[in-house]
């Protein structure tokens, strides 16, 4: 069989090129089918990889001097930067010499260069950013939540019919139940561009759509992907942040406020701990750029080893599943 | 000084008359400058209140026996049930024998039935519905969370005319921080409706906008008036809900999940519920439903009676503190 080669940008996050190199080592003694090309300042890499231990024909670096710092025009830096890590990675894809990408790198740069250089498969019209949320029991594929803040009804039915193949091959939840992020549970409620929708899902036979979602029932689990434009997604996923964030700070406060407290936290702390890491955010990994032609992984900014390791290993699923040649049947059908 | 006169729906919410009944008796308590009016069954209305001791001369009962359901057609339930206690209400506070309301009941129905009923003041295109969410240290007023899906640009720069009338005079938070919830930071970013927001708002003098906010930084209370559409207002408190109803299961869970966590439960218990109380969403109370004759406050469906309580002072306060007149005159400016 042949190994599935994915490219790694080293130089995005606010741990490069420390923790995606880890992460590539931690992928490739995890999966013996991938092999990882190193995209970033030559001699950096390879003095993070001379600390382990691993099967070198399975890595390989390219030196790839350029930065595209956080702050830059993500177009600008798309074409103008060719020698950065991210355009190398990406024009990888595009030439068939890796079969997707992990990058930790600018959000907007990536979801540029996933277009213009990847490029999108047939039929796709906008290619949706798809994070993983945390729910009650699982994981819910919240759809989208990239650059497509204005977008049509048809284009949304897209986003539905993606985010099912996605989690019934990549996460392998059977049937996924598909619902329409909106203001309340009846076909009538929403804006013009949710009743639009609504119509437009109800007619699709290929995908168990259950009918309109509320904000509230996402972290309950009530479906498997939520599927919105861009805009309401980003909403739904920094709100989930931001209160996950401050509650976790306020437990904190509460816990160190008393010597008594500090007893009980002691006590309490290691199963805290386990329910909590199930419930962040950022332990799901990077999010899919679905519709192009490769599979892009975009990965949190401040993302460690386990999750640059969790999106290589997301790649390799993708390609062997064969979700580009789903997604083409089910969106051209 | 004439009192301020304030009109209950007691049949409406999941614990009428009960919690409304006590809520008024312990408002009355509180502040001796308040006449509830207490709209219901009349029978039922005074068993409840015979349970109390209270100032008789600060309360009286108006029998208004038909019931509007949470399943019933806004619009038809406003138009049909000329003796429910909704209905009711919102006419007293029409013909003046109110200052303002406060009910429990169908939120359409509240929303319709402000509107139709008590009526817009002069110049207020759209009536929002302002929750206060609690943040990291304080409240935030999310405006508009009400039945403006579609709303104008212009629409939005009146509610954040209102909500900042409201947190300056109401809640006592001097020159309001007023932000756009946007999905960045920067002005260029947005969808056509946040993008001519922005610019609009850039031009108003008289309130303190400091652009756009992340939702991300809504819980960390980084504005005290986050302004956006109804659609997206809905998102964010419904994940603030959901996010907080999940995460506070987890923890019980964890709490009790072994024997030694059960005992650092005990040493932490009342630590950490004082916490969660200030960041539990239904504390703070009702939302004013803005720009009408008179203000309307809704509840919700399951509040007890602080809640109720705390939103017929508010009635009071905004009585007080002339905040229709201070509404007026920057709406028109």
């Amino acid at each position: 069989m042949k190994k599935v080669t994915v490219a790694l940008d080293c130089m995005g996050g606010d741990y490069a090129p420390q923790e995606p190199v880890k992460g590539a080592v931690e992928a490739v003694k995890a999966n013996g089918n991938v092999f990882v090309k190193l995209y970033g300042v030559k001699s950096d890499i390879e003095a993070e990889l001379s600390k382990y231990q691993y099967n070198t024909e399975a890595i390989e670096v390219i030196d790839a001097p350029e930065i595209i710092e956080m702050a830059e025009s993500p177009v600008n830096a798309i074409r103008e930067k060719e020698n950065s890590s991210l355009v190398k990675c990406l024009r990888a894809v595009r030439d068939g010499e890796a079969d997707g990408m992990v990058s930790a790198g600018s959000t907007g740069a990536n979801l540029v260069g996933g277009q213009v250089i990847i490029g999108r498969i047939k039929g796709v019209k906008r290619p949706p950013l798809a994070p993983l949320l945390p729910t009650k029991n699982g994981v819910v594929l919240l759809i989208d939540c990239g650059a497509n803040v204005d977008p049509k009804a048809k284009n949304l039915v897209q986003f539905a019919k993606m985010g099912s193949v996605y989690m019934e091959n990549v996460v392998g939840i059977k049937n996924p139940k598909v619902g329409l992020l909106n203001i309340g549970a009846e076909e009538e409620k929403g804006n013009a561009l949710t009743k639009e929708t609504y119509s437009l899902l109800d007619k699709v036979d290929d995908i168990n759509f259950v009918g309109n979602v509320e904000a509230r029932d996402i972290p309950e689990g009530a479906v498997d992907v939520a599927v919105c434009d861009a805009f309401t997604g980003n909403m739904v996923l920094k709100t989930y942040e931001g209160v996950g964030a401050v509650m976790l700070s306020k437990i904190k406060g509460a816990l160190l406020s008393s010597l008594k407290t500090k007893i009980g936290a002691l006590l309490i702390k290691s199963s805290l701990k386990e329910t909590m890491k199930a419930f962040n955010i950022e332990q799901y990994g990077g999010a899919p750029l679905l519709g192009l032609n490769g599979l892009l992984v975009k990965t949190h900014g401040n993302s460690k080893s386990v999750e640059i390791k969790n999106s290589i290993l997301q790649c390799v699923t993708f390609q062997e599943m064969d979700i580009n040649n789903k997604i083409i049947e089910k969106i051209n059908k």
